[in-house]
This record gives structure tokens, C-alpha cells and sequence, in this order.
């Protein structure tokens, strides 16, 4: 190990997470360099708006050149911390090229390009570390890549976005409906003037990818993902789950299925007795879940982003990658060797949970049941209310595959008894 | 990397984890070829009795000369699964003196001589990994070790050992006393035919001072973890705990003090409310809850122990070191550079929930509370209960050192109107 060296770092972005990696480097300098076996030092940070206040950064680091910054030639590692695909993931296979290894936070481009970004890193014989990707200062990248390594991962379940769990959470507790959530987490700074990727699942989605490729030893992209935002939750949904002893979450689930043969990815609303430890999730932290063959049943719990927690997760892999560095070697590389095929929504055996507006008359739950058999999806729980000559229907099934039961709800739709169906949601986590 | 090889692994010890180790090594073997990028072959199976049936291990592996095996010459890995000081000391030595790496689950050598290991496996360019050591299939040693070393670990405070929580939980939730709640542990094989180690708190604390070494990177021995065991709970305190909406558990913390000059470590039953997520894990599971100054609390949840789960955790350790051999690289060594002083017990900052039996006559109270006043320790809540000319007094205090606390309890014993001091406990996870 070379220890007479200084390890140069430049960060892209200097926002939320980056703005905590740069106070992080510097008031954490001396431990850092112990824990390295050398000190690191930050040359250069990238920023898009020049001249904004940023206290802690030297000026004469600052730069909004990120292209020339990562092309310098004597880096030896990079954090990315822009986010987006563009211009994030050139400047990581500049960086690549130019000789550097990378630590990122950036889970929309690990899901759009995990695979491309790894065989940059490879080529070049660098390091991609992205803890911070997934579930912010929780570790859990690291316990799939390594801890498991030597086990068989069959499933992953888990809370992954907190914005979604507060707005839930909210609902939940207080009865509101979806909107004033939204505006309440908003208000409070948990959700983002464009809510759009948290909300409709894309940021969980992207996570359900990473998380699933690192399971399951397969690419799995974004595409690869059934993904349902909560948007369509109401309050109606909410009470109905309570009424069930559940409440609502936005699971991502990555399952390998019974065979071995295949595994999902998906990203859904749905209820979960609250006798399950993720129902007690509150507010914007994560947790996670992984069943694997040998250990059984793990769980990880903690804050899933936020700038410093986030940070943590990126500098823990900056002592990594920088170690890797000093000792000329490289940390694991994308393990994709399985090849499981990605099977998609339909394939996949849950439980549902559906409400339906019937006409109050008598035969209506025949008629019901009978789509039911039809499809061979058999009935847990029915609960019949009469209200005014209106009446409705809440069935819970057992599990079926989704192919089934989505046949279930169109022949539904079509029943001339069944005025509506009011909800579908799929239950978890029994 | 050489891709043309085999990697050699010889395996000390065949019991609960070894044999699951053996078994997984075959039955997993195209996975961990894969993983590794080269097969792993077993080479070697070191047992102390002949002649026993070793389902699944091949005849010619198996040899009582555990000495002769590791001395081959030709090992890259030796697992070491016989436990205890010696052979087992000797064994990892002489391994690396022969070029091997070594992966081990035994956390009582790791806690009495971690040091001596790391400085043999540091002079012969080895790895010295130990997953197993600490809460068996919960990766911990690994998020310690890397996820966060670029942060700060203020507390570490988690159940570590799954035979007195299962005792524990037995006691509180059927009433049972101590002996009983141990006979059943043991008739279900929950605790050992000696089950000395686990409930003295010797197991705990040996997991408590690795922790401690790694959470705050500094060289914690057995001797510097303050160790009560359960062998003096009671039912009456589990009884009184679940007044106070608490219950019992063995714990392990680990803590910085406020002015992060000095770290403590500790082993003792606590209440803890049963609000706290500590409070709800059962059985044989162990949690650990670990506090940093980015990323905030952090949960480990998972198997503690078992054959499967703790293999799994050997195995993931396997994969790491035998990717370290191909590449020529080494995981972190020993990271003990902060040398923070050990504080003792004195130093604690905690709560008391103190049971007096005292004369029943006016003013006993305050002459206990005069005492308590005396030490600075100030009373958060006094419950009176009387009962025939007896009385009993049970006292929960606000935070204060464990000295001051001791020296409260002292004073206690010596006054006239205090029949008995009936149980002492400390009170946690607030
Ligand atoms: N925030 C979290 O809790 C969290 C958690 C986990 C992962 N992450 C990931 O971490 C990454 C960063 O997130 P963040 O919340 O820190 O984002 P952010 O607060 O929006 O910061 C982005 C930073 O990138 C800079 N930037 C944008 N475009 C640039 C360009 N073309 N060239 C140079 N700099 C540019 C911005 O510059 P200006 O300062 O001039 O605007 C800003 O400093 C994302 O990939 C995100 O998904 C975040
Ligand atoms: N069991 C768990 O759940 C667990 C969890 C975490 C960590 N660990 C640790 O893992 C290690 C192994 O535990 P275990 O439960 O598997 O122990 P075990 O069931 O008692 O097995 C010990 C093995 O070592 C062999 N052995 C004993 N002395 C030997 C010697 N001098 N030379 C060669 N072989 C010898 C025994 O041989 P025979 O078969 O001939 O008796 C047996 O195969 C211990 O350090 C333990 O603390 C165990």
C-alpha cells in the first residue's frame, strides 16, 4: 500500500447530499485518513449555478465546468451527486476514462443504465460504488452485494421513498384525503415542487430495479418494473384498511420465484396488517426486508434520505473505493451471471382486496362470486353493507396470480349488478 | 485478475455452523464460482471425534489433525468453526504464518485477542473476516466495518444474545421464573446443557467489546465491557417492568461519551418501554440499533444464531476474502487508530428503577429521598405500595452516573427504616 499519497476528489453537485459530503470531508478530515491509510482531498466541486453562496466550500474550488473538472486527469475518485441522466452519466464514463473511480447517490440513472455504467468501470478498472442509490444512509447495497453474496436472496420488500410513506402515514392518522397530504408534506418540505417521481412510484420504482439486480444476481430494468404511484389511494382505502386491522404502504417488492426460475419487481400501494413491523414505518424513514435461503428473514430500518444521512452512505463508500485505490484493487463489479428471466405483473401470486358498489338486491353475491371461481381466485372474506338501496361488497381473496384476479376485476366492471368497482388494492406482507 | 485457478478452503470444525457451511459450499457452488470469479474447493475438514456421520462430507476430507491441515501450505482460505481459545488461536496463527486468510465466527477469541489476530493476519498480507462473530446472519461487522466508516458512531445498543431473550420473553410473557423459563430454553435446545456463557453475559459482552472496537476504533477488551447476567432477574421485576409498560432485556451498549473522549461498554438486563422496538423482538432474534452522527439510528433486525443463518454469514465473508485473493488486494485491517480511553461503569449515564422494602411508617420516605438528594441523583417518580406493616417503594430516577447511582444504593442498604433492597435495574432505550 502506497501511503505517502494524497487521494484527489472531486464532487459534481453540490446540493442537499453534496453540500453534506463537502462539510463531511472537511470537518471528518483526520478520521477519514486514518480510515483510509491516507488523507483525501477535495480539488474541485461542480456546481450549475455560479456565484450562490456556499458556505464551507473554498471558492477557488468551485467551478461550473464539470466536463473539465472530471477531465483533469490526476482524480482519483469522483462523487456524483447531480442526479438526472444527463448530463450525470457522461461526466461518470469521462471520469471513468480519465482514470478515476466513482461513488454516486444517482438511482434514476443506476436504473436506466446500471449495466453500461458497470462495463465503463470495468474497462477502465474503476470502482462504482452507490450506496447512497438506495434507501439513503440505510445500508443495504452493501449487505446484497457482500454479506449475502453467498447465500440465495428470495425476496426484498420494502418502504423505499419517504415522501409516499409520510403522505400515507398522514392519511392514515389524521383521515385526510390524498390532496391535502400532498400539500401538507409539501408545506413541510417532504415533498418537492414537482412531486411527480416520488408519487407516482418512479423514484421506488428505480430502486426496485437496483435492489433487484443485486438480489438476484439479473438485470432488471426500469422497464422491468410494474410500477403503481399512490395517487389513486383515497381515504376511503385508508379506512377500509383499518377496518381490516391494515393500513396502506407503497411497497417495492422484488421476489424470485418459486422455482428459481424467474424473479418480479414491483412497486404498489398496498395494505399490510399492522401487526407487520413495516406498518409502524412512520413518516419519511425506509426499512427493508430480505428473506434469503440461509439467513432468513433480515430487516433494515433508518433514515432513507435526507443531505446527511444521505452523505454517510456516500462517504462510508468513498473509504472503500479510496482503499481499493491505495491498494490497487477493486471492490465487486456487476454480478449478473444468472440471467433469470424477468417475468411480468401477471406472473406474480398475491392477495387482493376489493370494494365494489352493487345494486342491493338478492343474487348480487352469487353472481359475484361466481367471476370469482370462474378464474379460480378463491374468496377469503366477503363483507356485504346495505346503505339506501345501494349496497357494497369488500372481498378479500387468497392468493392468486395477478393475471387472475385483474381478469376478475374487467368481468367485474362488466356485471350489470356491480355499479362500480370502488377500489382494487393488493395485500402484503402476511 | 487470475481466472485460471481453484481457490483452496479448509474447514476447522464441523458442528451446527460448520456442517451448514460444508453443505452450502457444495450445494451452492455454481453461485459462489460466480460470485468469486473462480471455483472454491473444499480441501479439508478438521474435527475432534473420528468416526462420527458426516452427512454430505466427503470421507477423504475429514481429518482430526486440525494442525496438519492448516500447515498444508497450499490453503488461500481456512474457516475456522471449532470455537474457544485454544486450538482454535493457534490454528488462525499458523494459518496465516501459511499464507491463508481466514474467516471465523468466534467471537470470544476475537474479544480476548482481536489485536493478536489482526497484527498476524496484518504481517502475512491475510484477511481477517468475521461476520459470524457478532448476531449471526445480521450483517453488521460489514456496515460497522465500511457502510460507516466516513461517519461518526455515537451508540450501539442492540439484544445480541438469542438464549436469554428467549429466557427473558418466556418469563415475561407467562409469568415463569427464572430456573423455569431456563429449563425450557434448554429442553427446547434454545440453551446449551452449560448455559454459563450466555447467561453470565459472557457471549454478550465478547460481542459487545468487538462492537465497541468497531464502532468507535478503539481496542475494547473483554475485561473493559461491564457484564451483569440474568441469573438474578425475577418475576416479581418482570412483573414490576410491565407496570411501568416496559419490559426485561439482556443488552448490549456500547456509547461515546458527550465529549467523544472516552467510549463505554456494557452488558446488563434493562427495562426498556415497550414502545421501543427493542421491546418486541421474540425468541431467539437479535436487533441492534446503531447511532451515528450523519446518518442517525440505524436497525439491524435478524436470526442471531442457528447453523443456516450464521453459515450464511461465513459464506458472504468467503466470497469478500477469496475475491481478495484473486485480485491480490486485502479488506480493512484492524481500525483502532482513535485510542479513546475505556471508561468504567461509574461513568454511565443511565436511569435506575430501584425496589425497596421498607418499614411502613411516616417519613421513610424522606429519609430515602434525602438519600437520593445527597448523591445529586435526582427522582423522577415514587410509587408507595403498603401491605400488612410492610411497605414496598419503588423509586425510577432521572438520568445520573452509575456511581452516583451505586453510592444511592449503598447508603439505601444501610438505613434502618429499608427492610431490602428487592431488585435493581436499569432503565433504557428512552
Ligand atoms: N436528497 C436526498 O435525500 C437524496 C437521498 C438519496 C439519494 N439522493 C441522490 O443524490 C443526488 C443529489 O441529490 P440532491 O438532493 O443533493 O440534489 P440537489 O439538492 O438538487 O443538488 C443538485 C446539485 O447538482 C448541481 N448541478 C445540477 N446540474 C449540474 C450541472 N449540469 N453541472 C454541475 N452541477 C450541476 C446543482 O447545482 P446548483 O447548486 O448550482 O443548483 C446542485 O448543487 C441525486 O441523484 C439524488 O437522487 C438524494
Ligand atoms: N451455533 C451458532 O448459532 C453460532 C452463532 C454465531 C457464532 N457461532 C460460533 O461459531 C463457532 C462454531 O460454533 P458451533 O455452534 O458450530 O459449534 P459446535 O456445534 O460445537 O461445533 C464445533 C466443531 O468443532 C470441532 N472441534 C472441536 N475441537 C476441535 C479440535 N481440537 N480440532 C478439530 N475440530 C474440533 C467439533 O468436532 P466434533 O464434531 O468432532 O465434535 C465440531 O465439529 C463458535 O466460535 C461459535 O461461537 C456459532
Amino acid at each position: 500500500m502506497d501511503t505517502g499519497r494524497k487521494l484527489k476528489v472531486a464532487l459534481l453537485g453540490c446540493g442537499s447530499v453534496g453540500s453534506e459530503v463537502a462539510r463531511m470531508m472537511t470537518t471528518h478530515a483526520e478520521d477519514l485518513a486514518a480510515r483510509i491509510g491516507a488523507p483525501v482531498e477535495l480539488v474541485g466541486v461542480a456546481v450549475r449555478r455560479a456565484g450562490r453562496p456556499r458556505p464551507g466550500i473554498p471558492e477557488e474550488l468551485l467551478t461550473t465546468d464539470a466536463t473539465a473538472l472530471v477531465k483533469r486527469g490526476d482524480l482519483d475518485i469522483v462523487i456524483e451527486l447531480i442526479g438526472g441522466i444527463e448530463p450525470a452519466r457522461t461526466l461518470i464514463t469521462t471520469a471513468f476514462e480519465h482514470g478515476a473511480s466513482v461513488v454516486t447517490g444517482n438511482k434514476a440513472l443506476l436504473a436506466e443504465d446500471g449495466p453500461g455504467l458497470y462495463a465503463a468501470a470495468a474497462q477502465h478498472g474503476a470502482d462504482l460504488y452507490y450506496e447512497a442509490a438506495v434507501a439513503g444512509a440505510i445500508p443495504l447495497v452493501r449487505p446484497l452485494r457482500e454479506s449475502l453474496a453467498g447465500d440465495r436472496v428470495e425476496r426484498v420488500l420494502g418502504i423505499v421513498n419517504g415522501t409516499t410513506n409520510f403522505i400515507l402515514d398522514k392519511m392514515d392518522t389524521s383521515g385526510a384525503g390524498y390532496a391535502d397530504a400532498l400539500d401538507e408534506a409539501t408545506a413541510l418540505g417532504y415533498a418537492e415542487a414537482d412531486p411527480t417521481a416520488d408519487v407516482e412510484g418512479f423514484d421506488a420504482a428505480a430502486k426496485a430495479a437496483i435492489l433487484a439486480g443485486l438480489a438476484f444476481h439479473t438485470r432488471v430494468g426500469l422497464d422491468d418494473v410494474h410500477r403503481e404511484g399512490i395517487t389513486e389511494v383515497t381515504a376511503a382505502d385508508l379506512a377500509s384498511a383499518q377496518r381490516m386491522g391494515c393500513t396502506v404502504k407503497l411497497l417495492a417488492i422484488c421476489e424470485r420465484s418459486a422455482d428459481g426460475a424467474s424473479v418480479t419487481a414491483r412497486v404498489h400501494p398496498a395494505m399490510i396488517p399492522l401487526s407487520h413491523p413495516l406498518a409502524s414505518v412512520r413518516g419519511a424513514y425506509n426499512a427493508v426486508f430480505v428473506k434469503a435461503a440461509a439467513a432468513g428473514q433480515l430487516m433494515f430500518y433508518g433514515a432513507g434520505a435526507g443531505g446527511a444521512p444521505t452523505a454517510s452512505a456516500v462517504l462510508g463508500d468513498l473509504v472503500a473505493v479510496a482503499r481499493h485505490r491505495l491498494g490497487e484493487s477493486n471492490g465487486p463489479g456487476e454480478s449478473a451471471y444468472a440471467r433469470l428471466r424477468v417475468a411480468p405483473m401477471g406472473d406474480v401470486v398475491t392477495r387482493y382486496h376489493i370494494s365494489l358498489d352493487v345494486a342491493d338486491k338478492p343474487g348480487v353475491l352469487a353472481h359475484v362470486a361466481t367471476v370469482f371461481a370462474r378464474h379460480d381466485v378463491s374468496i377469503d372474506t366477503v363483507r356485504q353493507q346495505g346503505k339506501d338501496g345501494e349496497a357494497s361488497l369488500v372481498v378479500v381473496t387468497h392468493r392468486a396470480p395477478d393475471s387472475a384476479l385483474q381478469a376478475v376485476v374487467a368481468e367485474l366492471r362488466e356485471l350489470d349488478t356491480v355499479r362500480d368497482v370502488a377500489s382494487i388494492m393488493r395485500v402484503e406482507g402476511e
